[in-house]
């Protein structure tokens, strides 16, 4: 069995590797053409796509999968439709590839050139939502990545019929349909063989639960793409217009709480705690929120709970919320930089000074100056497409576009030159 | 002993996290002083480095190293005051910090700016040579990251006093010492302690031999930027200039052959092998390379030895070349992508489409069109200073400069905006 993985593990990597190769000759026409192909085989084939995905839900169901778990799952015509136009959003990004990012002519007579060119061959692993198949798969090919996808178990029918949609897509162009290769049942132990081999893929980016990304990151031999949590702060200075601090933070915790750029942690100034924090309390708690306060925000909030040194750390993903009152800016960017996860950080101030030192002194790969922590995201920021969010320094950071696909080359042109 | 080791890398990284955080508020006029600072001391205390560097060659004659290593290892004022130079030198780049990379105005109100920032702290392992404690420790100063440096045994003393000096010059600037921060006797130890914490460093630069690099990758929780090996390759197609071919591949070969970009492996186009190949076999066995061909090689070339399967894969740093003989532009670019290092490959070629399809489809860093693999470096491509060639493709890739040893960081401003 091992040896079979093993083998197949191998041929799966051989085949990525081929695929790109052909990716490179690929024109932007024809590329564009794929997947205008496949977003028309979207909207012609809903009914066989649904059907598809009836099975993935009788599954689900049969297994106790949660409603919510059940609602990411499902599939139906409005949804494939958006899915279609998602594909269709792509085709008019700007291609990524080829852009000239330096350009040097040395005295000793040759020039340097660094173009964009793509990774290579890339693995996804994400879980339930089967319309990440579509999302992925296209960007890689307008990257002209190769990839091999790895979806969850309990979407297996609908990534499926996904997948040989692109494949038709792909033979429609005459290109090699092993550009974008589905796993299928023993997917997980493929993976596992994949990204313990140092020159099998050249990245691997899981999207899914903390504990799926920590168990790829441990294992994993090449670069991986990811954030592991998003514990993000507010930060309310004493300068502060409290009048637009009070929506900010309002729509920071409650306007989508399940999210990685959702707040999770308010960090409020001394000096307006006692104007500012019964006010937001009272927001606040009027929404559901649960709040967790040290001894200062208790006093001043007296629906709070107590807040331990856990709450600090917590990612709650729901509508829970800590606070913490802090003495000077000094110690709001000492406690985001040591509890904060390098994800997104806000701070509001009307005080150039204090927007100035936040944004640089605190290490993350979002800041936001009197700006809710919700805007960090690749649409937002005018990406056009988000692959996810990376809390790593090295290659992507923050909000993950195209760019976050592709490296570069650097190529050097003479008459003849020699080195003396 | 081991919870000994454990204590010190946890409070050298504590240092080190400070120090990168106090770097954060250091003008360019300050770092600049600084950097003037350490030359003018190199160059007042050249008799101490002297006597410094005079141990640590008394211990590796009494050790036994090779006259090779000795002279690596060697500091005269002459080399002192060309180090000097070289601090100069880095006073001059352009500061790559603050960079604005982007900038977007979203049609919310919100304005979103990506920035160049530094990494944070970085781990940088080297071998014998001394004065890479001075280049890389300048080289972190000039990109505000904090260093620890790990310098080898063999260069003790000589070390002590660079990371001495470095230290007077930083505090002449009323700058904390540690941003600089030198290993002793348990380095090593310190070292393995340090990288297999996944939020110890956020970066490890090994610099040394192939087995140094693969130890530390193998162990290592953080990124590691390096590169193996160069196994580079130069093609002369069939329509080549053979009057510009023949001194490029002397070039490739001779002119440094213990650098990793040198050429390992000559491919030439069947077409040419005849006319070719005797006059490159002489000129290159003239300058006492020993030639490794496959059979059609020795029909041309009787001196040649016979190389086998192990010699494609090759890096003689040494006066050793293989030689094979390809029936195409696709034997040449399929023999690159399956034996090469990824880090720089040459075609020689008067015809258009021949050097592009190379430069798109081979897999590596550095692509050479007609030009000798030797002009593969940071210095010959612009960048100013270089801190190594990485073969990875992400980050940074190819000859690696000041912004090898930088980020970036979303920061978006808004009067207010929540998002709806």
């Amino acid at each position: 069995m091992n040896e079979k993985i093993k083998s197949t593990a191998d041929e799966i990597i051989r085949k990525g590797r081929v695929a790109s190769r052909d990716l490179l000759k690929l024109s932007e026409e024809d590329c564009n053409q794929a997947l205008q192909k496949l977003a028309t085989l979207l909207e012609q084939r809903t009914e066989s796509i649904v059907a598809e995905n009836q099975k993935d839900l009788y599954s689900g169901k049969t297994n106790g999968l949660s409603e919510a778990l059940l609602d990411r799952l499902a599939l139906n015509p409005l949804r494939i439709s958006a899915i279609a136009e998602g594909v269709r959003a792509v085709i008019s990004l700007r291609a990524p590839l080829g852009e000239e990012l330096s350009y040097y002519e040395s005295p000793k007579g040759i020039t340097v050139k660094r173009v964009r060119v793509p990774l290579g061959l890339i693995c996804i692993i994400f879980e339930s939502r089967p319309n990440v198949t579509i999302e992925t798969a296209i960007l890689a090919l307008k990257s002209r990545n190769a990839i091999i996808l790895k979806g969850g178990k309990e979407a297996k029918h609908s990534n499926a019929i996904f997948a040989s949609l692109i494949h038709e897509a792909l033979r429609s162009v005459q290109l090699n349909a092993d550009a974008v290769q589905l796993l299928g049942d023993d997917g997980r132990q493929i993976v596992s063989e994949i990204i313990q081999k140092e020159d099998g893929v050249d990245l691997v980016i899981p999207r899914g639960g903390e504990s799926l990304i920590r168990a790829i990151s441990a294992q994993s031999r090449v670069p991986v793409l990811k954030h592991y949590k998003g514990v993000c702060h507010v930060y309310v200075d004493d300068k502060a217009d409290l009048c637009k601090a009070l929506p900010i933070v309002v729509n920071a915790k409650c306007q989508r709480p399940s999210v990685c750029n959702a707040m999770e942690t308010l960090l409020v100034h001394s000096a307006i705690a006692e104007t500012f924090l019964p006010k937001v309390g009272e927001a606040l708690l009027a929404k559901g929120v649960e709040i967790r306060g040290d001894n200062l925000t208790r006093a001043l909030i007296p629906d709070a709970l107590t807040a331990s040194e856990e709450d600090w750390k917590e990612e709650y993903l729901s509508l829970t919320l800590a606070i913490k009152v802090v003495e000077s800016l000094d110690e709001a960017i000492a406690h985001v930089n040591r509890y904060g996860s390098r994800h997104t950080e806000a701070i509001l101030s009307e005080n150039e000074e204090a927007l100035h030192r936040f944004a640089t002194e605190v290490d993350a790969g979002s800041v936001m100056l009197n700006t809710s922590t919700r805007f960090a995201d690749g649409f937002e920021y005018g990406l056009g497409a988000e692959l996810g969010i990376s809390t790593d320094k090295l290659h992507a950071r923050g909000p993950m576009g195209l760019e976050g696909l592709t490296t570069y080359k650097w190529i050097t042109s003479s008459d003849g030159a020699i080195r003396e």
